[in-house]
Order: C-alpha cells, then sequence, then structure tokens
C-alpha cells in the first residue's frame, strides 16, 4: 500500500517526532472520567489503547480538559507525539481507523499535525462547558436524558442569570474549588450564562481554565438560587471566602459537557506554554 | 388527599368526558415503533399502560403522527377521553406520577384539558420531522448517537439544499411513498431544508402529513444528490411518477424526529377535523 509521504509535517525541533493534535468526543455516562485508573474504563486508557492498536506503538496523549466520572465532552482536545514515518504512514487514515476501533460513546473527529509549539494543556487558553438541567415534571427530553439533569423544581432562569454576571470576573474562586494544596483557586471567568428554552435550561461557562468541581459548584450555587433558597446576590458573596464552602450542593456530573477549548495562533502559542508553566504553582489548568 | 375540583375544564358536550392533551416525547431505539404489537415493546403500549396504572380505569390514546420502528420524538401529540371526575382527581399531578411510572425513554411533558373538538390526529395542520446525517468519517458526536445517522461519504449539503426546494410545493409524492390502495400521494410540502453545521447536517421537513416512509424516502433521494450520483434535478423529477421509485434508499429510522406538530385555533378545530375527514380516503394524515 503507497502512503503519500511528501506532505508537510511540523517536527518538533530535529528529533523527529510530529505533534499531533486530536479533536474527540465521549458520552461520559459509561466511563470512570478521563484519567486512566488501574482496572477502571476511562477515555484516556480506551483511547490510548485504540490508538497503540492501529499504531503499533506505544503512546502518551495529554489532554486539554481531565474531566470527571460522567461528565462528557463534545470539544475535547489532546495531543501526542509520533515519529515522522509513522505519522505518514497512518495521518490519511488514522479517523477512519480510529472510528473502526473506538467504541461509539468516543469518537475522534479529528487528527492533524499541529505546530510545534502546540500543547492541548498547557497552551488552552480558555476552556468552554455546557450544563443541562430539565425543570419540567415529566422529565427530560429522552433523546438528552443521558446529558441533562432532571431537577425536582422549579427554576428561576432570570433570577439565575442574574446572580451568574456576578460571577463574571477575575476572582479568587477558592468556596467553589475542592481544595488542592499549593494551587491557586484564582480563575478569570470570562462568561457564565443561563438560558431557559421551555423546559430546559442551558447554563454556558468560559474560563481561562477551572479547577476541580469548579463548574458543578457554580451550578449548583446557581440552582440554589433559581430554587428561591438562596437571594441572587448570595454565590458572588461567596467570593471572599478563602476555602470551600460546604454549603454550595455539587452539581450531578451528568448534565455537565466539556463544549470547547480555545488556543491562540500558532505564533503565540510558545508565550502561553511559558505563562501557563509559570502559572503552575497557582493554577492547575487541567480543567 | 385534597384535590381541586373547581378548575374549568372542557368536557365533550353533555357526555361527562373530558378530552385531554398529551405532549411527549420519546428515544424510539428501543421501541417496535408507536403502534401497539402483540409481543413487541412500543410506545403505545407502554403509555396506555402507564396511564391505566395511575387512573386505574383502561384509556384509549390517538396519536398525531405514528412513527415507525426506530424513529424518535420530542414533540409528539396524543389526546385521549376521560370521565370529568376521574381527570378532575388527577390532572394536577398526572405528569409527575407518569413521570414515575413511565420508562426514561418515554416522556409526557404536559397533559392538559383540551377544546372538546381537539383531535391530536385528525386536527392537526400540519408534522414536522428533523433527521440528523454526520458525515465525519470519525463518526457521529457519541451523545447523539442515538438520533444521528453516520455517513459513509461526504454530502454536499449545498446541492442537497438546492434539490430540496424543487420539492417544496403540493404534489403527488407516489415515488417518495409506500404504496396504500384506495389512499392519496399528493401532499403540501410546507418547507425541506438542509443545514450543515460541521460534520452535521440537520434536515428539517414540515407537511400537512406524510405518507408512510416519505420522509425517510425524501432524505435518501437527497442524499444521493450529496453523494453526487444524481443531478440536483433528480428529486423533483420522481414527482411524475405516479408509483414507489425503486431507486430511492430509504434512509435509517435512527436519524429521524418527529419535532412538532401544529394544530389551528380553537375556534377552527371542527372544521379542520372535518375537512381531514372528508380528505381521509386520499390522505392517510397520520405520519
Amino acid at each position: 500500500m503507497a502512503h503519500s509521504i511528501d506532505e508537510p509535517v511540523s517536527a518538533t525541533g530535529g528529533d523527529g517526532l510530529v505533534r499531533v493534535r486530536l479533536d474527540l468526543g465521549y458520552d461520559g455516562t459509561d466511563f470512570f472520567g478521563w484519567a486512566s485508573q488501574p482496572g477502571r474504563r476511562t477515555v484516556q486508557a480506551t483511547l490510548v489503547e485504540a490508538l497503540s492498536t492501529i499504531l503499533r506503538a506505544p503512546v502518551r496523549v495529554t489532554v486539554a480538559g481531565r474531566t470527571d466520572t460522567g461528565v462528557h465532552a463534545v470539544g475535547q482536545v489532546a495531543h501526542l507525539d509520533l515519529p515522522v514515518r509513522l505519522w505518514q504512514e497512518h495521518q490519511a487514515k488514522l479517523v477512519r481507523r480510529l472510528a473502526g476501533v473506538l467504541p461509539p460513546d468516543v469518537r475522534v473527529f479529528a487528527a492533524v499535525a499541529a505546530a510545534a509549539d502546540f500543547d492541548a494543556r498547557f497552551a488552552a487558553s480558555w476552556r468552554r462547558y455546557g450544563y443541562r438541567i430539565w425543570d419540567g415534571e415529566g422529565g427530560p427530553n429522552p433523546l438528552r436524558r443521558h446529558d441533562t439533569v432532571a431537577w425536582r423544581r422549579p427554576l428561576d432562569a432570570t433570577a439565575m442569570s442574574a446572580a451568574a454576571r456576578l460571577l463574571v470576573g477575575e476572582h479568587d474562586f477558592a468556596a467553589f474549588c475542592r481544595a488542592r494544596a499549593g494551587s491557586s483557586t484564582i480563575r478569570g471567568l470570562q462568561e457564565l450564562t443561563v438560558r431557559r428554552d421551555g423546559q430546559l435550561l442551558e447554563l454556558e461557562v468560559q474560563a481561562d481554565a477551572f479547577c476541580h468541581s469548579m463548574v458543578r459548584s457554580l451550578v449548583g450555587a446557581l440552582a440554589a438560587v433559581g430554587e428561591g433558597l438562596r437571594p441572587v446576590s448570595w454565590p458572588a458573596s461567596l467570593l471572599q471566602w478563602d476555602r470551600r464552602c460546604d454549603q454550595i450542593t455539587v452539581a450531578p456530573a451528568r448534565g455537565l459537557t466539556l463544549l470547547e477549548v480555545g488556543y491562540p495562533p500558532d505564533a503565540e502559542l510558545a508565550e502561553r506554554v511559558n505563562r501557563t508553566r509559570a502559572f503552575r504553582g497557582r493554577v492547575e489548568p487541567a480543567g
């Protein structure tokens, strides 16, 4: 079988490796999250096994947002390094081959040679998540039941929206984060919106990075406002806290989906990676 | 337990019955379609069983669009007649009780007293269906894999869209219908659109009614254009046929969802029902 070997590839300097970017999605329902764990079905282990089977070589994959058990993704990004020859041999058919080997709850939509400075995790300039809540008493649209949380009480989306606006900006989100020694909990929250469409509430949130359980804690705090249990000002008042607030109920994983990850132009990737790495003690940027 | 009995209800004349409208949705994957069949799991049988359990009375349910095996619905409409006393006893909690009794792949979103002339099937003035195709070689977004068809070849959405426009209007759709003795195959196709969003194609089609397998035949004919196997003019050229065209591949059920059913204002319901019934020999309006 003939393979084209004259297509341009981006190799990392002189070491003969190509940095490959993967765009992927998964239904998190039957996974114990992204990160490999012995004896458990995880997205990372499933993907690495499929890649190793096709490429007949061991691979290491780095991801933009390490999602928890039950959390979904439609715009997840990962990278891996492959020897130039191996990439040239497989690039044209890698996506199709992965479709044949991966289970239907994980799909790789694209695999392309990226700039040498591209880093799925450290070069990301923002992550965007969506959260779906159904507050009609009949329960969620069956076709979306796997990525929608059924809420028992009706929610006031207007109040939630007002509370959300007060959280936007660079703040210390300690109240909304699971503690992690030595890590900063300061994050730049670029957007947080609540939209009602009939009995469905769609929340979207974008930040430079999120600390652990932060999105689900934000949703839980807003839902308390939506139920009328807390005033509109309450979630933002928690920004004063210097530690996790145990009055916040973390919303279920099932409603959460990683929608998109943003990166700067190629020429600015190296600078972005350096900035993130320097900031690493403060910020854990993985999702 | 106290029930409010002073809410206005619409009863059908003097016979003490209330006509109740149900709005429902289902994931058709694990159903043999809408209509009850001995020994098979169908949406109708599942719904009737749940209603009978809750109401402790036998019920008959009439539906707007009798969907085939594997076809989904988010905006299905049905009606049933209940004795006034039974409705008054159950109306406030019926939707919540149905949510507790029905399996998660069927949900009733609303149950309300309708006008006496309301008829889910014969009063409908239009039905609207959606069809989802993924033509990226990696395969569909895992969260939507149950209602999206994976297409093996890339599709030209612009060509499909041009072909779709030529089909709009009142025509004899015999080429696109499974034969049914004595029934007309003339339909008013009000809208047929093809929209691309990345690797996803979303088709939407609205008509006064559809004959059996018509939507999936329209999709199959447009896909042949999208693959470049047929010219843009081909689907509309089939409108000349007076019988089913065996050159059309019927697209898989999995991609098809009944999105919405439209009804005229209450004052025009009776007229609409009469018109549909008079037309019944020509048009089978249930799909």
